[in-house]
């Protein structure tokens, strides 16, 4: 096997603006003459989207398409299976592939907060050298779009997955002060519920697509809870102490 | 008064390397005229340091000094009354500096996660024009720095101050599958025992600077309690879900 000069670039892509996506990133995607990105079957995938003005002319592409998604339960033996074999199928790939010329990953967010990357990265470890470039995380871009403080003072935040059982979400949901749910989509009615339970669901605010030109924010009351992409994101703010002054008291009305 | 022309933007700088600003923050500072950043009495102050190759020459620039930081209990009337009057001049006075030019406020990590802009932003409602520009948040940058996955799969993950009492933070960590503890400093030994109550001391790790050129990533238990800086951070992986190949579960271990 030739000498290994190439190495793997996982660049964070941050929450959609490309804007927004960090000044190493940017220059590593600009500069890329090999990207990888993952996308589902016969989708363009959003994050070759975010790039798509950025990328040099006679770049290489190699699009990462999932095996499955949500044809067979994510908690069944052959999911398992055959995401295993996908991510080991890439990982010889890329190895292969990044010989000679380094290859730029694509992740939305932050590579190592809920990426598929990761898989990789765990595979890649001692094959080939992996360099990450941390992003805004998706959740941060959508406390942005809402344009209020997420968190004071001494707020415990909780990140949740909105797959996650009613029950388990309520009880996370009540220890918390700020609430990120993120894997919504037809989980969201299951996540309502877990919200009015733990008293939050006046509070608790609806974002699809935070940070893009077609960003949408709504009050998750008064949103339609059928109808919702499995990527929006649920938010509900923190409230924690902060030195209020009379005028400032009336501001944060 | 003259017709408002000028506003106030927020830019994010994310954890310390200037290189992970993101490309519109990069931009807003190197066409700043005038910057403002806050910095304890008679430091350089950590924002002001992240962007010191980046500032145009004849910038003018605005040192917000806090009139105190841990002099006086942070739950005191006294402290309150200190801070709220501080917050109160320093709208004033951004609102006057920007009635004829943008003044471009300095905010390490994210601006609306934890961040000290916000007692500001609260008060120039209304005021002046005040545009926020996301960054990546610090603990971001940390779990970067390990260079290990924050969270997989379904993991919760909940972040927390190290100023909380032990028994809540014992709590919350119990509860959680990953962990950030931020505000360390002294409280260190109180979250190092909070974290063995709930089981998690042997996963925990020490990270200060985290990605800076002086970065040190620590693991806790191996870590001098006594003497960490207020701005180090705490970090416990989650393990969740994962597709699993056996090279994978070698690798991963």
């Amino acid at each position: 096997m030739a000498p290994q000069t190439g190495k793997i670039i996982c660049a964070g892509l941050g929450p959609g603006d490309p804007d927004l996506i960090s000044v190493r990133a940017d220059r590593a995607i600009r500069g890329a003459r090999q990207i990888a990105y993952f996308r589902k079957k016969s989708r363009a995938g959003q994050a070759r989207r975010i790039v798509a003005e950025m990328l040099a002319p006679d770049v290489i592409e190699h699009a990462m398409e999932y095996p499955v998604t949500t044809e067979i339960p994510f908690d069944s033996p052959e999911y398992n299976r055959l995401l295993a074999a996908f991510y080991d199928d890439w990982t010889a790939r890329l190895a292969r592939l990044a010989v000679d010329s380094d290859v730029v990953v694509l992740c939305e967010g932050d590579p190592l907060f809920y990426g598929s990357f990761m898989h990789l990265h765990a595979r890649l470890q001692g094959i080939v050298p992996v360099e990450i470039i941390p992003g805004i995380p998706g959740m941060t871009g959508c406390w942005n779009a809402i344009g209020q403080p997420m968190t004071w003072g001494d707020d415990a935040m909780t990140v949740l997955m909105g797959t996650l059982p009613e029950a388990e979400l309520a009880r996370h949901i009540r220890a918390a002060d700020a609430v990120v749910v993120m894997k919504t989509g037809r989980n969201l009615p299951k996540i309502a519920r877990a919200l009015a339970t733990a008293g939050r669901m006046s509070d608790a605010w609806l974002v699809e697509r935070g940070t893009m030109p077609n960003q949408r924010v709504t009050p998750l009351a008064q949103a339609d809870l059928q109808a919702c992409p499995y990527f929006a994101t649920v938010l509900v703010h923190g409230n924690g102490r902060r030195p209020l002054s009379d005028s400032a008291a009336d501001a944060a009305e």
